[in-house]
């Protein structure tokens, strides 16, 4: 990988030259656009171009940049829905890699980390159920594996499982003691995370679950495990370990999400703003209108404060902080004034705001789940909101 | 047609029975449901429960319902995407049903309205055009009709024309005198409607603009004029009079866009609180968490609100007024209220809310467009504020 | 009292001629402005221009005007914050008229009801207490109500007392059953309304709680009950009765403040209307600015749908309904919207808007506990989806 | 002044000592809680405790804080509504000592900004004027100086100038060339800034403009200039760089008020989390009822989001940048959040929010004039706007 450097110049490049084309083609569609074969084709001109996975280890190809660093690379891939995947930067694999780099042994490093880090192959990380299992509240995980001889069984069912289709392997939460339910993960038992190829025995991609946004490859599926067996050395970190490290996992990928969301919705921005400043009605451009005016800096202003607050959470992220209260409230914010960023450019474009002849209602379709995967933000206001009661009652006694 | 006094009960019934099963089993598309086809059947299904076109004119089969009266049937209507369809109360046939029963003259309604209304053919209101020309301005009309000896002929390019691609015939809007520009429609010339058959020569639907609504059969087509011939016999009302029919038409038709997203935004609430009813998260059901208790509180008050607002502006319509101010404010609230709705509901039904599980997602999509259509909220905001000032302006002297 | 054909007009005119010039040489303080002896002049005024208390019943002098009857006047007394007032629709007077009208015996009625509905007297409805006792919580009522010979003794404080400081006679309401608690009024045993003269030994005003609001007369004051003799002729209603009286009066009453205080925001929406219509910015005229269009369009949306919602709940109270779910969403959209008009009204006026120049600052600071009092929003909100909740339940058996 | 390391503790402790129970006392009134005398007993006691004018030069007693450094100590002083004023850096001071030291010659730093910064003296910035003067828009500047032999002759009006009654002296920016109007300051001629003492004969403080806040010393007054001599050693900077200079002062002021405001919106905040934490209704404690935890929670995502857009916008002051874009996004978002902040207080504590009992009404009344002063929301929007819009320009050339 080439200098750091102009990294965020030679990505705006690249995905603007490389990856725009694409998307704008075939309407954010991943699988219309060509799917796994259209990606392998993409990295290979993200490497060519020195901009592919530079958050992966040093170790593995990578650049190792720290959370602050790969904020605006990773904005500027986000510029376009399929510029995550063409560099190496998308989701589920971005947070695989970190959580593979934090607590994989060797033998799982080579195994696992490397090829997925190197962009080889994808992956998925199975932890979301159906009700009444684990949704928002992971303390309600009804999948089990059980110890066995050399290993353990495993037998649930997953959805919402983002990459599974053609995933070459999955990280597999599974309950390894203690019962589902209790308020919050702790007092709830232990869940431990599981390495498991796709061609594991039990284990069945059964079907899509449709949804709205079509960029994500591999879909979000349905999963089954029916008598899976693991072998002890697949267990990733320790056992009953599970929920902690989902923590590990979670903050970062939480931020890396919204790093690749202000790149989409700044998109959506800069081009109506493009729009207004080419059209005219009621004799006036339309740039030059107040009710459009309040809407350009309404966006302006909600793009700075999502940076602004990513900023302050990823500093404490690559502080070695665990930095749940920032990142939560990071995220909250971001889903929802990214989507009224969207929203508002939509709302400038017109009749072209919901047309395929513009790239904003795509990303509209694209974001919204945003506000609900990764934590709802109900889910995250009522953590903001406990630990706020929390502090008043450690004042008062 | 039978007794109105249970006509809501027996629509409410209808839908659920016969529309939507097939909504439901083609995530609300029109065209993979099976199209004109399909809108043959439902409406013949339609005629058999008493349900069809209850606003048409007892002359075409109708009941002749007014505005208020015809609010809560339409809205039972709109509870499924093809509802209004299927009943034969859809846009743009509705509100040319009106203009026509407004106009035309006997030998038109003998032509146009009578098979229009009882649903034998489809039709199209071809007044929007691509930039520079008539989109949120009608004053920017760019369409031209020329006279010439025993007719007009028309040149000129529209898009954005529901339900062109099948229509029987299109009531177009084109500039007879003066010239686009100016502010606002008074001081810019005259426009002249014209009735035209599909087979009209030099006229063609030249492609669908791609949207992101699937619900409307016909699609949103842009449509092409080059020196297509109209005979004087089929200029719809006076010559020069356009931009005031153009209104005549303006007010009702938002007012049952209105009517029939009220009921899809209700069936997006009604999934939704019965989701959150029965689903557990945290040690609780979903329903009786105090974030969740908001959302179905605002959704109350906003479905409320617009059928408040709706009913006092359907009042002044009922009594001849031209409900202007009233319409805007009914149309620009209802627009952003109902979209909210739909959006709680989204956000109540947590990941199943942005999938194809549920209907509210696909709600959610078709509704989007309705603070664009029929005027942004921004333009009605612009009219509603002249108004205001125009008042104080007159008490100041 | 004259005819009630122009009473609308008649009262505008009369607050104008009358109340407008006290209310702004004042700042809306009722106490500076003259407090109990301006109140008597201002009434003898009204009297005399026929637009006293038209809501009274017609043996006690008034108009007997129905809620959607009065909507239009009250509307016009409370553009003026000492409107209500001086026409005798002020609360609490207007709902404890409207309660004693209801339950009052023939010798209550002479005694109390006749007295206040003429403006002779003015009076306390006395409810809320300090915690842990009935705030937002009617069933966590503390004070107490003891059988003896011949009446009752009352012990307790009550707090937030409208117009006590003056008041001739006090509606206390006291626990004569069961214990404070319980989930809601039900199941936490009975209430008691008692007529209790301000003489009345052992009852006093102890003093007034400090609120941001000045146009109150009597203020909102403490109230201490110590061995306060009530004899049983003076029960109000049946014994226990208590809690379903208080909904008898509090939906009227909700729906009154709404209609007054539709009136004042209003005025600070004409007021700032008539502002950014005389004043020039930029280059242009203020009323002429987009961001400002928005605001005034906003305004009279507000406005509107307060109004609508108002009459919807309305109808249904003079239809003999008990409208608890109409008037909680009335009484909470009117709130939170009459709030947002006087906001912008505030921000439109740019410096003079937070200034006692114009009457804007002041409204804003009168309207802002309607949020609070009367139920705040989220008690409401609670309602209005517990309601919601309930009618699915009833779907799903 | 001892080490700056604690010194946001040292603040804290100060304010919390010395400073609040008087705020409490007075409900924020600094005229009823002492005026001046109050005024130079608290810093006195500020300057004991090390925590007087940590902004100010090193060479006058301060400790030169940049904008980053001081932002958490003016946080802690802002945190009652009298800290400011007794630490020394309260507008319009704290921003006249930043002007001076950036534009004065030495013998005016002697005169002027030492004892200013000491807070020995007080100090006015006279610019705003009433309609059509320049209010928003400093363009309309009205206010003229005429050269005259050796200095200076003022003629003009002026009014909500903050700090007016007791001031030693007034920046006054005045006309002298050009013509008033124009858009925006540029080509509208030149201004310049003249440092009068009170005493100079023809400068009079004509009376306090009634405002809703209470706890800025001196008022906002109207002052009028009837041919007021100026010497030329009091030219302030030089002739005609007026308005340039008006930018210097106006980035970073608004960014101190952020600060200060924060601290205020702050206290409303813990004041009512403390509130929901001791109080029950319904059977729950308020703070574990979801309606509540959401306002906790925005109020949390609010106060982060003003912090980071507040250190964003002052690195780049620190960096020697005009930080226009970035203070206006801050000042914007800021005002609006932290008046977002305060009202959810207000609603959380029900009944008390609205009195005198806790000092969220207070806060409330101070902070309001927020949105409006330093330019409204509606003129950094619009400016925000234009930036954005003529980087599109420049892009498509």
């Amino acid at each position: 990988m080439s200098d750091p450097a102009d990294l965020v110049d030679r990505t705006r490049a690249f995905v603007r030259e490389h990856v725009l084309p694409v998307d704008d083609a075939h309407d954010g569609d991943i699988e219309a656009a060509g799917g796994d074969e259209l990606r392998v084709k993409l990295q290979e001109q993200a490497r060519a171009a020195g901009v592919f996975a530079p958050h992966a280890p040093v170790d593995c190809g990578g650049l190792g940049l720290g959370m602050v660093e790969r904020s605006a690379p990773f904005e500027e891939a986000g510029y376009s829905l399929l510029g995550p995947l063409a560099t190496g930067i998308a989701a589920p694999d971005e947070g695989n890699v970190h959580l593979l780099a934090h607590v994989a042994t060797d033998a799982q490093r080579a195994t696992y980390l490397q090829p997925l880090a190197r962009g080889e192959v994808r992956s998925a990380f199975a932890m979301t159920e159906p009700a009444p299992g684990a949704g928002s509240d992971p303390a309600a995980l009804l999948t089990r594996a059980t110890k066995v001889d050399g290993g353990w069984v495993v037998n649930g069912r997953k959805w919402f499982i983002t990459g599974a289709d053609g995933a070459s392997f999955f990280i597999t939460m599974a309950r390894t003691s203690g019962e589902p339910g209790g308020a919050g993960a702790s007092g709830s038992g232990g869940a431990t995370m599981f390495l498991m190829p796709a061609s594991t025995e039990g284990l069945e991609v059964v079907r899509h679950v449709g949804t709205v946004d079509r960029s994500m490859i591999g879909g979000h599926c349905e999963v089954t495990y029916t008598d899976a067996f693991v072998p002890d050395s697949e267990v990733l970190g320790g056992v009953d370990e599970g929920f902690r490290y989902a923590q590990v996992r979670l903050g970062p990928a939480r931020m890396t999400h919204v790093m690749r969301w202000t790149g989409a919705a700044r998109r959506a921005h800069e081009v109506a703003v493009r729009h207004v400043t080419e059209r005219e009605a009621f004799g006036s451009r339309l740039a030059d209108l107040g009710m459009i005016q309040q809407m350009i800096a309404d966006n302006e202003i909600d793009l700075a404060a999502t940076r602004a607050l990513l900023r302050t959470a990823c500093e404490e992220l690559d502080a070695g902080e665990r930095a749940s209260a920032s990142t939560s409230i990071a995220k909250t914010f971001a889903g929802e004034a990214l989507h009224r960023v969207v929203d508002r450019a939509t709302q400038m474009c017109g009749g072209l705001g919901v047309s395929t002849e513009l790239p904003v209602a795509r990303i509209a379709r694209e974001i919204r789940p945003f506000r609900i995967y990764d934590g709802p933000s109900e889910v995250h206001r009522w953590s903001i909101a406990k630990r706020a009661v929390r502090r008043v009652e450690k004042e008062l006694g």
